[in-house]
């Protein structure tokens, strides 16, 4: 709805004032909100959950995406799922830890710097999920993995790489408690992921998310168990603030 | 431990290699750490969680950070605690709503922005344990209070105010809901704070921080339940990388 | 057993008062129950909930009531229980979406109207079985599907069709907002259900039904995680009270 | 803000496109809210929920509702807050049961029926708030209490006047069962409370809350623990339905 | 309502059938139970439930139940309720230990055995409440207290004993390993009570209260967290079996 | 160990005393736990929990404790259990309903009353467990089922043979509300039994459970969830004192 | 009762090899256990758990154990139970921190070393409970107070110092991140204490507990919440094992 | 990072002071820990924990930890795993049971003693886990198999078998006693294991986890579920110091 266009026909008397209230409120409050496409509101364009899509519906909306972006970034998705998507768009790439499946703009620029740290080795595909969302949406990433608390000389020893680092995803299953510790070494912000992995009281992740909650440390703010997507998008975020000057000054 | 000093005196001969080892070793990994006060480790002095802390300790460490600092943020301090304090820092200032306990530098500067929400009325001692968390550290805070989602229309009219936040911090009880309407519509990263707030089935905050941790929308993290300071403290990090050079780009 | 004739026994004094005492005692509480058949008690006939009926026992029950009410409607069946059922009465129709298996009476008047709205796509497998639970007892429906929260304007742009409805169902997943939402935007009730889309602490949908219940809105009532059925024959009841003159006055 | 005043305006030549056009983007989407007061959205006014509201704000609230609507509702209202009200509005009446603050048109006509039904005595105070919320929004109330299902016959004894309700709010702690029973006797739709009377394994009313959303009875669905005012509102919601001509046919 | 005497009327013409079937109909279901008073029906008197009884209501409730019966029981009585129901009925009785308020029959006869163990002293309020219920029922009570699992030696030296009990009501709190221990001992029932006696994971009993529905052995059951009211009338009911000739053979 | 025969050797001077106080030292605590074996401490011979038992140790244990009993009972078997355990004993007896296999003694008897009572029919193989579980040791049973309380009428049609039981096992998922009803209508013990029947918030059977606990009826005791053995076992331990003279009197 | 002199006079023809039988029998299982007195069984004397002990019960055994071993142990004493205790011990020592309620022999040696480590000064109480309960029970203690791993550089500098003592104990709220921290830099065991040190979703300890229960070290074992009596205990029995020649080589 | 040499370096003058403060402020906290291989630091080798390990790194860990130590152990192993491992180490022996997967030194000597108790058969595995554990880092272990409390007598008669260790490890699933009754026996440490044997609301182990946590009996302390590796590597660690001289004094 062209809402200036409605308003120079009131002024130019070929719609009436009452008419023109009529539309607009049939327009309700929804009437700025098409204004405001995805990207236009939140920064990045629409990234597709794979997980459950069913066929049809997943290959129109890869197809719809990269006409629109030139580029499409999905997660979670299955090696069926990219066999399937490959067939119409050849050019698509599948990482089988991470489970992304997308093309990505060949000339693509990156900026900025996040450090994805990962407590054990089982955390890899939710790191990696965060780490290769964030390259795709901008952000330059250094991977720091297995450097868990049980053995923190690991972890000391790379300090001053995640000190570099405008945002910092920590990834960690059972007891979780790598997040506390690299917060309590940093300067910017700290991204926390719960992974699923551990056993027994660990219940499915409930347990590191926990800790994370309560961490001690500052600058500490937490995910869903297993959303390396949402740690790497937020960070990203986080990140773009760093390196842009389009912060609010 | 002045380590410099030491490695003058190894080259100045005063002190052999071996005593110098003996030494750097006996302060242990701790030795370097000495170098990084927390401000120049985390970015921001210390700040005094005063719940529970015995009054003559209370009293010491506000005496030594102003000394050291010039200034100084406690919080959840109770009004005895004001009393207690006033009597040794005479300029101390006390907010009842955010429980805050501070001496703040004249003449500090201000940069950047951060938006904090609330759902309803009683969210605001939270959101102002943030809000002023925030200020203390050097944003600005534009407060945007009872938005919550049962009214959406109280919400969506100040969108726009949202928007020019670097960060914003939402602040809910009962179902939470509100960080994931605002996640939706704004660009940069949302900081979530559930609150004790509701009855019954909130269990005492509980269900407003899984309503949070599992947000449908893109860019929001959690932090604990009631956690004003921590929120707070966390958008001042990212709201300083939108206004500071010293980003990493 | 026929009390009024009985009663009329005594009075002829075929019987005596102390065998009809016995007689009475003996039918105890049951007497008066067995004249409320469902349909007379609760206004509608039996369905079925066909997952994990012994295959014998289906097929039976089916055909009983078909043969009694001209109609039957199952849910959660299996598309092998369509096969089986279908060799008996080959008029059953099933829809794969909904799992909802029935014979319906080709010439039913729906009337009223029910809006059924879903927070995400993963959610209209629940929807559908509300919404055809609903049209098999009736109403009419209005499906509104994938107006999640984290884009509020597809909500918003929608709501003037949600304000038709005698009865809106909220369906939705992950962190359950929708309801909150919608609340805030009627004047009838909602009937909320969570489902179990999502993972990690949304706990199966528990997390999304303490969101529900905790809901700051008014009018908002909460049924069991994914019982799009419970929700569609609630709402086809309060929309039977909208269109009916039967309420009480 | 005035739309229509403003089109006037606009069609008079006062005000040129280009100025309307920015004043209703500067009102954002909420232009079209402010038509609609709550009364005109949700088809009630205001209530307020007195707990924990400040002393100066809770009158003023009180006298603006008054002011507006002739009359105002509250509930969790303490006997402090009933004094305090009192001196600004000496016609308040507060009913210690219940805890409901209020000033009611003396002249209002109540329609349709709501059963209100307790499994105990202690359940009574959720229940009268539930009632009263009901009766001041217009509905007539007949209360059924202490007919838990430990001695069911107590509320068989009283079927036949559940019967006559547009809508059934049951009410009960401890194991929460008298809204399956009564689901399944009536034709109209439950409304379930759970209490939080009980000890040990209730849970602060959990436990009831569990059972309710778990009923194998059609036609129940669930508010939060204690929550008689959301149980009355709603309710009166569907009860509405049942008398008034305004419903969607 | 007295169903024999209608019956005489209708059979001596003074009520005809018709009046007499719309008199039973009004007294609905119920009018079968009304011949079962609660001692018929469940074969004990009621029991007063003390706690949060308004003044009033537990005075006229004891002076009733004591005109009926000649004795009455209650249990969760506080210091201030026995003042004042001592001022009306002045032959009552009040146990600190067992908060039991009563007036027992000066000749009652108890037969049979049931044995109550403790875990620890801090369980014997709650095993008291068991064995004055238990008592006033009719039973005879062996108190074998502070006999936990710690040191195993305290239980089995007093195993001859236990085994002469119909029944054993177990009394535990913190790890409530008591009642597999029992149950592993005797030929004859357990019932098992959780104990709120701990801290920390315990949870109020809720540890206890796992671990005693986990029991490895058999013959146990459990009722709810510091019920000893329960399990007194439980154990009562069962060592009725075993002592009344009025079982069925 | 055969004390008796050492007390002999001690008498007749074949042991010293010092000897013999060794040998009951080393036989320690256990000695006289030797004399009384299961059978003689329980009342009921050992029964074989089949699920997860190594193939060679389940045809040995059958074997065993054939030979010792002439009978022997197993829970929880599956067919495979059943073929093996066949080739062995040609006269093992399999039920799929309630997954039992045994052989009986021919010419058992049975007395006694104990009534077995289920919610739905989905909840008969729990129900059919505990039936024949008590009926293996020696009750009669008699089977009610698909009385829930979602029409309530069909349990009380069957009130009086519910009556006539020593014991009634009240079997439920979902919400679990039947036990609570049966407790209030009945004279002697309900032993409760949860079931994992149910979705979404039944969380496996832990809401019924969690009803059964909290029920506001007396004499009603619980069992873990799908525990049929356990509440079978109870209720014949229960019955036997109904019917056997050797209670203690 | 003494075994001995029995077997004696079976031996001399005092007592029939019959009537010692029935004797034996009759002591039953406990008559060994009556040789293990607790420090004998254990290693070491009975303590007290003052909190909630009746004041007569308090004095009695502090004056009985005090008389047995010239010493006294008690944990969680309040301070009217200090001044109860001293006026019949005017000996007594009373600390607020720990809450610890003692006499100590004057000359007692203490040997091998535990350290007793913290995350916060809030976890001191609970430390000091750990601490002087193992040095009453003969160990040195070397404590290592608010070194939790958000300034992970306090622990690191202080490493030399906990690798030599035979046991840590770790006592954290909030996250509990120190145990897993502490297990990886040590050779010896880890008793990790969880505090309720915390709010929010730090569950009053559950937290902390899950994360100790989840380390990611190896070596680390948990006692309850805020449980520093029994790490205090079990690191004794450890570190007992590491100066001790009686330990099985 | 020689830090020797580069002292001697500055000494020398080929380094100056500034220079070598930049080296070590570099190398950071790490410095000092590249001198604690794990061997040195905990005392043990690393232990291969096989669940999920990808094939390639699961043979490069068992080959490159055997080159180092001549032997190596891994846990939780799959049949599949040892198939493949045993291509590349045809030495290393696989155990079905404890699905321990390992190559250890044929001369290795065992000291000290620890016993490994379970409740049950079905606890064995978890056992098998811990024991093969303790052996393989030099315990001798004496195993105490299905001595669950609902036959006390069982674990009775082996009490001086198993007060003979220096530590011992209760393993348990269902209600988890048996770590309380052991614990209220010996007089060394206890290292409780639940398992995740049993159904119903033992949830996984999460009962017999909070049993054994709140276990009335000093010296027990806990390990997550199913953990017999964490419990034998702990249990090691214990009887080190029973059979070392290296004990601290």
């Amino acid at each position: 709805m062209d809402i200036k266009a409605l308003l120079d026909e009131v002024a130019g008397g070929q719609v009436s004032p009452e008419a023109a209230y009529e539309k607009l409120k049939e327009a309700d409050q929804g009437f700025v909100h098409l204004d405001y496409a995805r990207k236009e509101r939140c920064g990045y364009a629409e990234v597709v959950f794979c997980s459950g899509k069913p066929d049809a519906y997943l290959v129109e909306i890869y197809q719809k995406i990269y006409e629109q972006e030139g580029e499409v970034l999905g997660t979670r998705a299955t090696k069926e799922q990219y066999e399937l998507v490959r067939k119409h768009l050849p050019q698509v790439v599948y990482d089988e830890v991470s489970r992304i499946l997308k093309i990505e703009k060949p000339d693509k620029k990156r900026a900025g710097l996040i450090a994805v740290c990962t407590a054990g080795t089982a955390d890899i595909p939710v790191a990696e999920e965060a780490a290769q969302t964030a390259e795709f949406l901008g952000s330059n990433v250094d991977r720091i993995y297995d450097v868990g608390v049980s053995g923190i000389h690991r972890l000391l020893e790379r300090t001053d790489r995640i000190r570099q680092a405008n945002c910092v995803v920590a990834v960690a299953g059972m007891e979780g408690a790598l997040a506390s510790v690299i917060g309590g070494l940093v300067k910017n912000p700290v991204i926390a992921v719960p992974t699923s992995v551990g056993y027994g009281a660990s219940m499915h992740g409930i347990s590191a998310l926990l800790t994370m909650i309560n961490s001690c440390a500052n600058g500490v703010a937490v995910v869903n168990i297993d959303n390396g997507y949402g740690a790497g998008y937020m960070s990203a975020q986080i990140n773009r603030l760093g390196y842009k000057e389009g912060g609010n000054q």
